[in-house]
């Protein structure tokens, strides 16, 4: 839908910090944005900036064809459509709203019942990145709305397609953040380790910055090994070696007074696995435990 | 001490895959390389390459001033260096097994009331980065062995000495060993996740890769707040929207019949935070909870 003088609109519903800079990049490429927001003050900037406020959900989803939604959760997002069901019909709705693939698919049932088209987004980004080479998004569900509007989401980052099934760019979303929760739980206990010892973060800071992103080739072999299923072959840090040494993480935080919580999960998974006669493999075979509905899984 | 031919000589103990690794890269530079390992077989290949195996780990620590010390844990070092302790007067005993600070101080104790001098020693490295450009060394303890030997510990990698206070390497060596079991486990439920929806882990691979590299940014942002105990200002992803997202994790775990167990301590810990009104800060914040020696913390 464009307007009288051309440009393309956009409505963003949500204007937290997430949405704002959604808003921001899309104004700043010359797109005419309506937005919402649940507490009206903090479109202020925006307007000044050239968007519409609109007084209700409803009337912004009237505004555009294309409905961004970058609220808190599912919960949000249900009460904020809810108030605009008559605007909905013809609308292509693109929810970038963190949630699980299941919400994803529901709620795409839910506005296709509407006449709505429904596309689920993932945000692989921080505010400060979005419109930047680094930001990245998943999409998943309607083909034709993905098509449609990719000039408007490329505005946002860099656009990966995943494919017809609507609950795969919340997997994937989970499943990058997952990996980025595990490494912050690990830099976490890293800096408390040394805090407790009178360190500064700042003294560790460029080693562990080195260190990580050296084990980042841990992310290319786990993958190999768990599609091959094969965690035996050229094993160079054995689960035995990994899993003898794991005890030193919780001797050093009670020697420092520190909580090794963070670290905790992982022991027992080794200590199975080893116990299995898994000692030789590598590291990549706890995975296999995770899958509860394997066979020997709890 | 160098032998006839003038060649700098090293003893190591231990040839389990890291301590061959090292034996290796120490005859490939030209270095004496006397080997003392409990399963004497593993010893053949060096041999071939040029080593000369001991009978005992009291003529392997006799046939150099330097003594490498790399086995599996604590217990090992203290088995073998009780069988060698009339050689071990005026030796340097570098440890390079993992262990902990406390471990590090109680050893250096004993090997100087031997007559020996300690550098205890931490490797940031799997056993094909030895002596690339990609491994490094943390070493503390005696300065004096760490000038008279640097020769042969650069060999290794990239020697840093952190001060004579000897548990600091094994302290610096686990805080980057629990970042990256921190990151392991945040890699192994994003493989989980996507596996049991039928996704491959290389699909994953390349978005996960891209993912945790840039966000290596929170190592250096999380020490910066930690060293100026601010934790509140330019907040682009609030405590609250994290806390509130979170749950995520562990309902799409349950869709998908895999277990979150790998991500759950971080839960609790967020949710104390927000509950005690620090909603709006940083996730950093976490690293003051684990310290358990703070006023309100268990
Ligand atoms: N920030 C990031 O780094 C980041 C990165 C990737 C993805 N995301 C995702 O983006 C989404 C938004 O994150 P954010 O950082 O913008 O969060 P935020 O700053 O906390 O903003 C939350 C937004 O949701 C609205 N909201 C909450 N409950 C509501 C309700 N019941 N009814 C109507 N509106 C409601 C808020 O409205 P009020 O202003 O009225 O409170 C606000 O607009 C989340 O799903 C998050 O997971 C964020
Ligand atoms: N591999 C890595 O990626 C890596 C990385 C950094 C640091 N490290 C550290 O390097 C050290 C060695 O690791 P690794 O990978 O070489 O382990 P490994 O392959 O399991 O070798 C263990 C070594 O310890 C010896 N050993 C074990 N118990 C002993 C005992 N009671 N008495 C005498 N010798 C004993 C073994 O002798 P036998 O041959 O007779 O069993 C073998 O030489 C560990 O502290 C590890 O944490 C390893």
């Amino acid at each position: 839908m464009s307007d009288s003088t051309g440009a393309k609109r956009v409505t963003l519903l949500g204007l937290g910090a997430m949405g704002t800079a959604l808003a921001e990049a899309l104004l700043a490429k010359g797109y005419g944005v309506t937005v919402w927001n649940r507490t009206p003050g903090k479109a202020a900037s925006l307007v000044a900036k050239g968007a519409s406020q609109a007084d209700s959900a409803g009337a912004a989803v009237a505004a555009s064809e294309l409905v961004l939604v970058c609220l808190l959760d599912y919960q949000s997002v249900h009460d904020v459509l809810c108030d605009a069901q008559p605007e909905l019909a013809g609308r292509a709705v693109v929810n970038v709203t963190n949630g699980t693939p299941g919400q994803a698919r529901e709620l795409a049932a839910w506005a296709s019942e509407r006449g709505a088209t429904y596309l689920d987004g993932g945000i692989m980004a921080i505010p400060p990145m979005i419109a930047t080479a680094e930001a990245f998004f998943f999409y998943s569900g309607a083909q034709a709305v993905f098509d449609a509007h990719r000039d408007a989401l490329d505005v946002l980052g860099e656009s990966h397609y995943l494919g017809e099934e609507v609950g795969l760019a919340a997997l994937y979303d989970l499943a990058l953040l997952g990996g980025m929760y595990g490494m912050f739980m690990g830099i976490a206990h890293a800096y408390a380790l040394v805090g407790a010892a009178g360190e500064s973060a700042g003294s560790l800071a460029p080693f562990l910055a080195r260190w990580l992103v050296g084990t980042d080739a841990m992310v290319v072999g786990t993958a190999d090994r768990i599609d091959r299923q094969d965690y035996t072959t050229d094993v160079v840090a054995s689960l035995a070696m990994q899993s003898a040494g794991y005890v030193n993480h919780f001797v050093a935080a009670e020697e420092q007074g520190i909580s090794a919580e963070l670290l905790a999960p992982l022991d027992p998974l080794m200590k199975r696995l080893v116990a299995a006669g898994q000692g030789h493999a590598d590291m990549a075979a706890v995975v296999e435990l995770l899958n509860t509905r394997k066979e020997g899984n709890r």
